[in-house]
């Protein structure tokens, strides 16, 4: 079985070195030859550490396409236009695919599942999601059988390792980022991460799975993390919870819910355990229950690692002459389903604001929080001071997201209320 | 496609009710039919609470093999005996076969394995570990490019249940292993569960699907939980750590290290965090460094759940005619190797002794292990009163298992220690 790759970067370079070193284990495993025969970049000339003396190179990836003696394409470019271009011009040549671009495939998935289809060819990316996890493959066979009910995923893991970070030395965000970037942990432009847009695509791709339910990215409520201060993390601890950027996605009344954004979850959960750059899923199904995935989020040689199944995947469809055995997405068809408007969710909330240090002040947030029906769990009064004002926290029962935002509207006008109110959601479900 | 169902106890009542509640719902997934056909038991006269007449029902499993509306086999009853004649009567008739039966393929693995090559057909056995967790998938498929250096598994429900007890109420093992029974986590006779030799027979499946050795259960090094006291896991806090019977595959210097142990671990890690029933297995790959499957290991509906998972699995190769399309084991050979022997095996160990509380007790006992050439890493001497004996517990450097056990031996002579010595390992790669 013959393989081109198409795009050198990081990922792609990770994948020839697995085919240099592992090759022959995975021979061995196979029972037959899988080989890589071609590759694709725009730059040939830099060293990538690699011996690729007896592939084929292009500069044109439609070379890679082209060649007969590739049969899987393999698209790790990245992006939105030319990865199309790569992966409808494989699927057309007769080709199947493995790519690991969840952009892609969380805003092109219609297309790309109906060009597979009409191809008869396979397209499969589980490093699209949760890296080196094989998560994808649990939720596509082995949970098929089951109806899945929620999900909640660490599915970005510069965002776990900033807020991992903030939580343990209870430093700024912007400290935290820039230690990541040094690290190269967080990209330049950390934008796609700690705004949330890449766990939002990623969630896109986990609803088709997970719930059969085909959704827009720009539909999903979508939060980064930029927003949280240490002191949010500080004070969730002493109410024994955590804050991860979480994608979540249930089976509710009247519709289905999804989400991206920072959410306090028990400190005792297993999910609020999945620190640094760590990615996790957990998932509970009417007949399985709960079931957890976690493992490296990135990293050139775990995504590799997932690609590189994916490959093996199809080499031995194709070996027994069987593709299309498992549709991309676990199933035959998708619902088109709207996801449920956020203020029509409910939920418990944690809510910090900064009053002034004045008889009557918090008299009057509790009288708007009373009027908008909300009633209070918990309330803490911190001892930080910062100029005239002091931090007063409260958790709230269950309330509706649309009463609680317009009762924080009314309290940010409050004439003792300084500054803008932090509103978190808290997750008892984990 | 039909299925044949050979056993309508626990799980197979089960997936009888899958079949009859969730059976549309798997058909739209798979776009075509899945029907439970047959039904075979020795007794069909109980009331199982699910509707069977529209199912042939015979006392005789040989009329379920022989059925030519039956595609699939899936073999419920357990046990070594009758099972295996199933299975094997099975592939001979053609049929792609699914069981849950760990003792019988840790211990006929390589004969059910010959057969179903011979025969052309499929056997699969995701719920024969940790239940519903797709475990099994993810090591055949998902990791298959990747060389496994590590896996660290819970896989016995009632031992993690009864530690999970033991370690928040401070109770016996007696005690809790009866609460256990009372509420059935635990069977009437227990052995199987709590000495250690399930967890056994599902580590000798592991390491196969992860290490692609074939090795004799017999010659895995098995201890349960039984001697375990509430003390030492109120010691092992102490030092930050919890105790867990772990299943454990390793590739090492000179070979592979198994073992089914109580082990401490410690308690920031995510296995530590795995409580009550739940099952947890942690896997380090070369490739794609340590990922984690965690769920619920038994239980009529999970268990049914993962059966049906792979039924649907075989259910769709059957409609694009491919058997054999991945060996059961994920490798086209495994490699028979013999196990390194546990005492020349290293690690680090907790040690807690009963002493006379009497000058130079301790002194003789630092005496024999420095003999031995053990290093003490640390030193507890806790509160507690026993007639007039003290405890007095040690964590140990790295050593060999060997010398470790010829201290103890000499030391457990020693006038001043009265009874024997209880020896955890410490697991530190957690």
């Amino acid at each position: 079985v013959g393989v081109g790759l198409v795009g050198l970067g990081v990922v792609g370079t990770g994948l020839a070195k697995v085919f240099a070193e592992h090759g022959a284990d995975i021979d061995a495993r196979l029972g037959f030859p899988v080989r890589l025969v071609h590759v694709a970049d725009i730059d040939l000339a830099r060293d990538r550490g690699v011996d690729l003396s007896r592939v084929a190179r292009s500069t044109d990836w439609k070379e890679v396409v082209a060649n007969p003696a590739v049969d899987i394409v393999v698209e790790l470019i990245g992006g939105t236009g030319v990865a199309r271009d790569v992966v409808l011009g494989a699927l057309a040549a007769g080709k199947s695919v493995v790519t690991a671009n969840k952009a892609l495939l969380a805003q092109r998935g219609a297309e790309l599942d109906e060009a597979a289809e009409r191809a008869g060819r396979d397209i499969l990316f589980e490093a699209s999601v949760a890296g080196t996890i094989p998560v994808l493959r649990a939720l596509r066979e082995g949970l098929s059988a089951d109806r899945i009910k929620t999900l909640h995923g660490i599915v970005n893991g510069t965002c776990n390792y900033i807020l991992t970070q903030m939580e343990e030395h209870g430093e700024s965000y912007a400290g935290c980022l820039k230690r990541a970037q040094d690290l190269g942990y967080a990209e330049a432009d950390p934008t796609a991460d700690v705004e949330g847009h890449d766990s939002a695509n990623k969630l896109a791709i986990l609803l088709g799975l997970a719930l059969g339910v085909r959704a827009s990215v720009k539909d999903i409520p979508t939060r980064g993390i930029s927003s949280i201060e240490a002191i949010d993390l500080e004070y969730a601890q002493r109410f024994g919870l955590r804050i991860k950027l979480l994608a979540v996605a249930k089976r509710a009344q009247g519709g289905i819910e999804a989400r991206v954004e920072p959410t306090m979850i028990a400190e005792s959960s297993v999910l609020a355990r999945v620190s640094g750059s760590m990615n996790a899923i957990e998932v509970v199904g009417e007949l399985s229950g709960p079931t957890l995935y976690c493992g490296a989020g990135a990293g050139a040689l775990p995504t590799a690692s997932a690609v590189m199944g994916d490959v093996m995947e199809l080499a031995r469809s194709l070996r027994v002459g069987a593709a299309r055995r498992v549709p991309s997405l676990g199933t035959v068809a998708l619902r088109e389903q709207p996801l449920l408007r956020s203020q029509d969710v409910e939920g418990e909330y944690y809510l910090r604001l900064w009053v002034l240090d004045e008889p009557g002040a918090l008299h009057a947030i509790t009288g708007v929080l009373g009027r908008f029906g909300i009633s209070i769990a918990s309330m803490l009064q911190p001892e930080h001071h910062h100029e005239r004002s002091v931090p007063v926290v409260f958790l709230t029962h269950m309330t509706k997201e649309s009463e609680l935002r317009s009762a924080v509207a009314e309290i940010e006008r409050l004439a003792s209320v300084r500054g803008a109110a932090q509103v978190i959601r808290v997750e008892r479900e984990l």
